[in-house]
């Protein structure tokens, strides 16, 4: 864990690396509050953003060495790709070869249908660590109080609305997956 | 076109009628400006809502009975399915049989990828005829005087966006179209 630290420190910018940390540290708390084990957390969150600096055509290159099948939309944004490529960069780099913080790390950016708890931590840090400052980090942090899913799907929400504001493609996995979370939390699970 | 007009209006609740008769106007005003033949964006304006006030289980059945394949998340919604069940309403009760006319109906409310002038017309002019009145029309008229593809982007901003405030599901080939007609201005077509 220290040399992952070390390197990620001596690697990524400064305001990243304290974005990372950050995550890592939110996805402890929230860990904690829904039983996940919070070493785990802690090492999806700090690891999360590992490739989110790489130029597009190496992380391109990172999943198709990896031999990933992604599909083109994810394959021409260094947005939605770097989740992917960070999967691979956790994997070979750091060594990380637990399958549920590497999907975790995959998934992050985009979500998914079917998260776990662990990948939704991850995916909710992201929005809310303390470095965050963007309008709508508000909301997003006042929805984690009623629970990991309303958080999950405001910041869901939040995505996508900005999208839409930023005349962007919306990645149409990423409303799957919302529709999904909101199923979850209209179920009451 | 007599005899369906008669038939809409006694069939249909007055302000659905009324509504229908806008898109109707609606749409050949946009089928002069963009070049699409008058009478045919008239009929498929008329009839784009003739399945409308069916429920649920009906408009099931008359898919199902045409034989159409239809996804759950469409089967499962009177907001989605009218369209595919206007389409088989507009043929067998109607006589219908331009494939233009009838694609045109099915997909009003969802669109979709690569939507044909006359299916724009109608997606758009549903939004934008004149006895609507809910908060966005002006913008999506504004964005209409731009252009047809600016309109269509507009409508689907504001159903996604409408979806997402009201802690609705958001239909992913909404998501696809909305992307596709992005892509459309993006390369000035």
């Amino acid at each position: 864990m220290y040399s992952m630290y070390e390197d990620l420190q001596k690697r990524l910018s400064p305001k990243r690396f304290t974005h990372s940390l950050g995550v890592a540290k939110t996805a402890v708390l929230l860990a904690r509050q829904y039983g996940v084990d919070e070493e785990t957390a802690y090492i999806a969150g700090l690891a999360h953003d590992c490739a989110k600096e790489l130029p597009l055509p190496i992380m391109q290159q990172v999943v198709n060495e990896a031999g990933l099948l992604i599909d083109p939309y994810m394959l021409a944004s260094t947005a939605l790709l770097h989740g992917a490529a960070g999967a691979v960069v956790a994997a070979n780099r750091y060594g990380i070869d637990d399958e549920d913080i590497l999907e975790a790390i995959r998934v992050h950016t985009t979500g998914k249908v079917g998260m776990t708890t662990l990948e939704k931590i991850i995916f909710l840090a992201d929005y809310i660590e303390p470095s965050r400052t963007y309008p709508a980090v508000t909301a997003i942090r006042e929805a984690t109080k009623e629970g990991l899913n309303q958080g999950v799907l405001a910041g869901y929400n939040s995505t996508i609305s900005l999208l839409i504001r930023q005349n962007s493609s919306i990645y149409f996995k990423t409303v799957l997956g919302r529709n999904d979370i909101l199923q979850e939390i209209m179920d009451g699970r």
